[in-house]
């Protein structure tokens, strides 16, 4: 009797409880978008697709279980989180570097590629090869320390402005991407940034922007050297690359930075296709998402698969487009996927 | 009148709870040394220069108060965290897997410096140099995938036996220095492994012997190549070495991986200089450790430090002896700060 009594008493005990509980929350029930962790993605088989995915790895009872510490995500930048039209932000930031370094340097006036930039000529900027790229990098990001660097790339986030959208380009940051990492770590994973872009450049604002802190940013580098400067040792940056983290880079760069092979992984351009194929090969439940982009109103149309504008930043292939339809890859659709690009919006 | 008996009641209640804490924790305050985070450490100037850094940078109220994010701690492996004589593990290693290769390769019966390996000839093998070294590197470490190469190591770790100490080297590691990365690690600090020794190599049990998941272990690395193997991606171990993780290569190879200054290093030998004046050279409360094996009893005597016999594995010189005394470095010794070396003791 006397436990039945207990019983009793712990059941009523827990109704209050619950039922607090339930006042508490329900003022997030009622407005039913507050309980969605994605509420920029349209309902559909891609939004789907991610909340399945994460289900399923997350659940314990069942067979695609991954404990937490094998919870890896990686996410390309330019193009997959962030606005990479028309040109990559590292780009501009190096082009802007160009004009403020040119005093010191009067033979760019005639040197190509610097003519060309020193000039507005945005038509020979487009067609800018690898080597002349190269040369750009080298000038303006190195000879200097890893910490004089950081700055200078600071201070030009903080004061330059995208083009088109007048706003900072750390503000252009795809809102239902951001929402995406939020929910995997919500979920116990890791979420790494793995792009071609620079990896000091990207850890400037990397925590801040996305919630990725320094050492879970895999990008491309330049060679330091250590040297001494007033007795103190310093980390000097060299007009050479250590390692370009795009193509096959990518998987190469996550099994060097991360030693896991991640269950997730985002990216929009033929730059990402091996870090697909690389998640995609390993065992039980995997996620191999594509941004494409077909939204030229909201922000930019571009491929050239399904017939977008063929543009030389980003490219889509449409035969990556096939690989990813006959691999099970989700394609995500701007125009039809998302219901919000920018948190500004 | 009402509110003072709520408040006798909860006081009440909390009494209850405090007296139900005081006595689950009795044993330990009655132990004395199980309330010790470092109890293989001696009390003295040493052990005490652990506790206060922590303390300091912990401390919210305090001027070297370091938020969790930025508490790095960077650990050598060899000679730092597990015994590296006769010769460093993976050297031994790669000693056995010449052996075990030696049927497939009859010209190593006449070509250095295979030769001196199958002969046993442990004077040559001493004075092997670093091409040696190179070689013998190339063919034991390479022209296998990544996951070949993890099984081939596990393998040889579960059977291979120290010569000296007849266990497995993952059973030759430090006792307090266990001690320090697990104090560490409940004071918020992020561990890492800064090893000369291979990154794949240390991965395999890292998380096991030393509670450092994989994407903490910055190691040497030999370059990789993506490649497809019946369809699947692979990558492939090449005979090139892509990072020497050593001397200047650990305060790169810290800024490359982590991209943030360690608050705390702990080294042995001269590769670990620049990584320890790299921690010293950022700002606030810095803690620099420097293991000195002067304990030829229980574990290895040499430096040539101090007196100690010359050798050529893992050499702590006077000079930098004495640069550690300069600058305010905590030099360890072995015999007089550690009360027990092994956990087997």
């Amino acid at each position: 009797m006397h436990q039945r009594t207990l019983i009793a008493k712990t059941f009523w005990l827990f109704s209050i409880l619950a039922g607090a509980f339930l006042v508490m929350a329900a003022p997030g029930l009622a407005q039913g978008k507050a309980q969605d962790p994605l509420p920029s993605w349209n309902e559909g088989p891609v939004k789907q697709a991610i909340v399945s995915f994460v289900q399923k790895v997350t659940d314990k009872s069942g067979l695609a279980y991954v404990p937490p510490e094998d919870r890896i995500a990686t996410f390309d930048q330019d193009g997959t989180t962030w606005v990479e039209h028309p040109l990559y932000t590292q780009a501009m930031f190096a082009l802007d570097r160009v004009h403020e370094l040119a005093p010191k340097h009067p033979e760019w006036k005639t040197e190509p590629p610097f003519k060309a930039i020193l000039g507005n000529d945005r038509e020979a900027v487009a067609k800018f090869t690898d080597a002349d790229w190269g040369k750009i990098i080298g000038v303006t990001h190195s000879g200097m320390t890893i910490e004089a660097f950081r700055k200078i790339a600071q201070e030009w986030l903080a004061r330059a402005k995208h083009p088109r959208f007048k706003r900072p380009y750390t503000e252009l940051v795809y809102q239902p991407m951001l929402e995406v990492m939020q929910y995997l770590r919500t979920n116990g994973f890791k979420t790494y940034i793995v792009t071609g872009s620079g990896q000091e450049f990207v850890r400037v604002y990397g925590e801040k922007v996305y919630g990725v802190p320094p050492e879970q940013v895999v990008g491309s580098d330049l060679a330091t050297k250590y040297a001494y400067q007033d007795g103190k040792p310093v980390l000097m940056r060299l007009p050479k690359v250590f390692f370009n983290d795009n193509y096959a880079g990518k998987a190469i760069g996550i099994n060097l930075f991360i030693g896991k092979r991640p269950l997730a992984a985002f990216g929009n351009s033929t730059g990402d296709r091996q870090m697909l194929e690389w998640t995609q090969a390993g065992d039980g439940s995997r996620l191999m998402m594509m941004v494409l982009h077909d939204d030229g109103k909201r922000e930019y149309a571009y491929g050239p698969a399904q017939g977008l504008p063929d543009t030389r930043v980003g490219t889509f292939t449409q035969a990556l487009y096939e690989q990813a339809k006959k691999q099970g890859w989700v394609v995500i659709s701007m125009e039809n996927d998302w219901n919000k690009i920018f948190a500004w919006e």
